[in-house]
């Protein structure tokens, strides 16, 4: 059986990088942004579209009107949604039986239960998130440090909600990961090579 | 300045065992019952004392009585363990001067935060947890599932408001650890060399 290493990570936090260097020194295949290219296929959507869903709850795509119930179920948006959804975790089994890999987000953890995926979740402090955004952020996108730790927080919430609408998990709960690894102060291609001989 | 690695961990998750592992595949001090019996040198109690109250609330101590207030603070039990506690502090700190070393438990975490220590965390799920607690213990203490799973929860929930009381942090909680490990189907043996790159 092919081996399968999900990542969880908090926005800023270098998960991303991990994945693609761990894969990269395990020889393994990597898949982040690929997914969103495959969905786009597979549903005949904008790859622009479904980047924008990929990550958010049907609510997220609604504005909230107090004192009123909207049902979100059978609106045209949230089959599309769902639609969106269904393709994702079709792609991802499909990767997943093709070779050993690593896939960042879009719960995969979740969907790729029954093989028992390694599941990776990467976390660090608000400071050393903030200094890797910045640190590969343009010059033009710079923002104050309270604005840009506004926008970290929304984008974990985000994920956060994400996760827990089509796990029904908790996002970033120890029970839901085999490894939890704190990127605070630490150089991620130095770990790399730590965590990869747990593979081999 | 020495490395210390200070582990917490559920009971039953192998913490302990991975604990005294590293310390020797490193060449580091281990530290966990010796804490006890320095601290009953220190503060001139019993042994069986210290560790009877070394990972209790003051709370844990006394029955609850509804609809009356109990003031713990300023009675003689609240204060033996608080004196308990302080030369605990003081034990761990003396022993993280002397030489690189493991401490597993009593909140050493907490206690060494000037030194930086690499703090982990080792959980697994109730499953495993039941599997290890029935490999170890003598036949005499045969217990069903229920009833280990029961003082299993039980144990953990004691160090969580220990932990919580002493440092108003909140066990088990990702932000206060370095590295989170479930121990789920895994070998500690066999991890012990993994964890140990960090370290080198």
């Amino acid at each position: 059986m092919n081996k399968v290493i999900t990542i969880g990570r908090e926005f800023g936090s270098g998960g991303r990088e991990l994945g693609r260097r761990l894969a990269q020194e395990l020889g393994y295949e990597y898949y982040d942004k690929e997914i969103i290219s495959e969905i786009a296929k597979k549903t005949s959507l904008s790859e622009e579209y479904v980047r924008n869903v990929v990550e958010r709850t049907p609510h997220n795509l609604y504005p909230i009107t107090t004192g009123h119930t909207i049902s979100y179920v059978g609106s045209p948006a949230f089959a599309q949604m769902q639609s969106v959804y269904l393709a994702q975790t079709d792609i991802i089994k499909e990767l997943a039986e093709k070779a050993p890999c690593v896939i960042v987000g879009r719960c995969a953890d979740y969907i790729l239960h029954d093989k028992d995926p390694f599941r990776i979740f990467v976390y660090a402090s608000m400071e050393s998130k903030l200094r890797r955004c910045k640190d590969r952020a343009e010059k033009s996108e710079a923002l104050t440090d309270k604005k840009l730790a506004k926008q970290i927080r929304r984008i974990d919430k985000e994920r956060a909600k994400y996760y827990n609408f089509y796990t029904g998990l908790v996002w970033g709960d120890l029970e839901n990961y085999d490894l939890c690894i704190n990127t605070t102060d630490l150089e991620i291609k130095s770990l790399v090579p730590v965590i990869a001989k747990l593979f081999k």
